[in-house]
């Protein structure tokens, strides 16, 4: 039941001791030609990496071909439909058999490839992972999981739900604490990552029935899944250091993504329009030039791009809508982490212990009453 | 009915045509020295405004004598009790009567000040406010309104409530939407002002019923309250232009208030970070230094210090509680704007509106039946 860190295994994904990863080329906002373009970044990085690219088979080919570094690397999977960022989830669920974002997941599915990679249509890309990947026994509610920079030494802190599901019980609190560690120990190499379950700060609003009773539940199951529970944490804690993973529901966590995306996308117009002012100030900008490239490859979103599906039998890794190159190589980059380090194995292990350990402590309650 | 924003009207707060303040001294982490401190900042700028000081005697004296501007324009109102950051609210209202907190509300309970200030503890500000000054009839809830920096033309956005409940059912959030507009309209000076209401992005999560139900009751009063209702806005719309207004629950508005606040926070360490980095970017840095100042102010809390306790029979300003005298004097400003504009007085004249709009609805679906 142990997790051992990334670093210690080298999980591979197929005899050929490649790593497959499933890209949806279709859907994004800037069309396929930066998917491709991304991974071909990406390609040059890990020369075990292999890709099995779905959409329009001719558009893809002419593409593909154009990048050296995939030469022999990729397969493309014709698929001619789309999902469009308008598409109602249920619709593409009905009728979407045809799209490059179905054929992406059979792929995972059918495993022919560990993870897939899209930058569609997140509801839709949900909604079709669930009901065809299905969850992992055990799981109430899969969640979206989330990198934040921080002000930890790993750089990142995992926040989760993002926005899969818009409530959550103290249960689901919990799995997420489950799932949320996990992910920290093969995503970011933390061997027992700090939890923080997200609240309020004031005394007062620490009342909520359902925050206390999921203080309690993650509070007791921290020892035996090695991890350790720092408490109640507030807005302020998800980019700081008092923890490592965020756990909270969905809406709260996709507002907190939004705001915290907002605002810095506000400040970097801010700083922008600061060394644009006068003429001292953009010479100015001009000397501070790797400074401020430095600072914006800590604060820039294309960084970290990807947030996670967990809980499902296979890992999807959602791409933003808007992602350039660089955007598409990052997110392939953490797939391919995620599938070399067996991640989705141990998480299905640590959920199916929890779960027995549960059965286990209510078969205790049942024989010997109530309050043991 | 109609609210004429600030400029328009000329309030007085007494006869001598003096703005009082009254202000509590006590309770914040950094000791009256900085309350004191940021009244005389004030003060050099306004010279109507007049201060209600309220903590020990001997102490405050001291402080106010060292200060020129605050000459003849003071007056100390003994308080020997201290209300800290750790006491829980209920104790402060049972044994708090002596504490310069308790003072401070009972000068704008009797009327010898419209606004109260302090930087104390917020969860006993909260709770002696209400219990001492009463809501405004027809108010369920009060709230906590934050400006937040934005792409507006004003530059702040207005978000409401930042933590003063954790709940808020439709027609709480219907009140947050008139009251939100008010302070909007008085204290930004927007005539109409577009009023957006929290949610998430995608589809499928648009579905929670309670935020259905809101949208429909705000899209019904919007016309009659002299707002525009732009509907569901996200996380990233808050500092964004495509509202001035943003309504949400305590839970999930102190969320993203923290958030913002930790995100600006951890940018603003980065930035140092890369200009402290190399020898050439600290000269860099050395050369931009007006445009670094100009961004630092932009983003800086100090500027927007004070959240405005809404729905209560008088105005009451929280300022952080790490506050400085420029902190201060930026929650003294704004106390200063709203007791100017009457803002208290024409807020409780619309929130009575939309009880009596409320009232004659459900007589007619009385008469007329259920569908009218």
């Amino acid at each position: 039941m142990t997790e051992t860190p990334l670093q210690a295994t080298a999980f591979s994904d197929d005899a050929a001791g490649r790593v497959v990863i499933s890209v949806d080329a279709m859907g994004s906002d800037r069309g396929p030609a930066a998917v491709v373009a991304g991974c071909s970044h990406f390609a040059r990085k890990h020369s075990n990496a292999f890709f099995l690219i779905h959409g329009p088979k001719a558009e893809l080919e002419k593409l593909a071909l154009s990048k050296k570094a995939l030469k022999g690397r990729y397969e493309i999977c014709d698929a001619t439909g789309v999902v469009s960022m308008d598409d109602k989830p249920a619709q593409v669920l009905r009728l979407g058999k045809q799209t490059s974002m179905w054929s992406a997941l059979e792929s995972v599915r059918n495993k022919d490839a560990t993870v897939c990679v899209s930058c569609g249509n997140t509801g839709a890309l949900m909604l079709l992972s669930v009901v065809r990947l299905r969850k992992i026994p055990g799981v109430y509610r899969p969640a979206i999981a989330v990198l934040w920079p921080s002000r930890n030494p790993q750089g990142f802190n995992v926040m989760l739900d993002a926005g899969a599901d818009i409530r959550a019980d103290e249960r689901d609190l919990l799995q997420y604490a489950l799932m949320g560690a996990s992910y920290a120990r093969n995503g970011l190499n933390l061997d027992r990552p700090r939890v923080g379950l997200l609240n309020v700060g004031t005394e007062e609003f620490k009342g909520r029935a359902e925050m206390h009773a999921a203080h309690e539940l993650i509070s007791e199951n921290a020892k035996a899944a090695r991890f350790e529970f720092v408490g109640f944490v507030e807005g302020s804690d998800i980019p700081g250091d008092r923890c490592d993973v965020i756990v909270t529901d969905g809406f709260t966590g996709n507002i907190a993504l939004k705001t915290g995306e907002g605002t810095a996308s506000l400040i970097r117009d801010f700083l922008r329009e600061a060394f644009n002012h006068t003429l001292l100030s953009r010479f100015a900008a001009l000397l501070a030039y790797t400074s401020l490239k430095r600072l914006g490859k800590r604060i820039d979103p294309r960084q970290v791009n990807g947030g996670v599906f967990l809980g499902l039998n296979g890992t999807v890794v959602k791409s933003h809508g808007s992602a350039d190159a660089t955007g598409v190589a990052a997110a392939l980059d953490l797939a391919y982490q995620l599938a070399q380090s067996g991640f989705n194995e141990k998480l299905a292990a640590r959920i199916s212990a929890a779960t027995m350990l549960a059965a286990e402590a209510s078969d205790e309650t049942d024989a010997d009453g109530e309050l043991t």
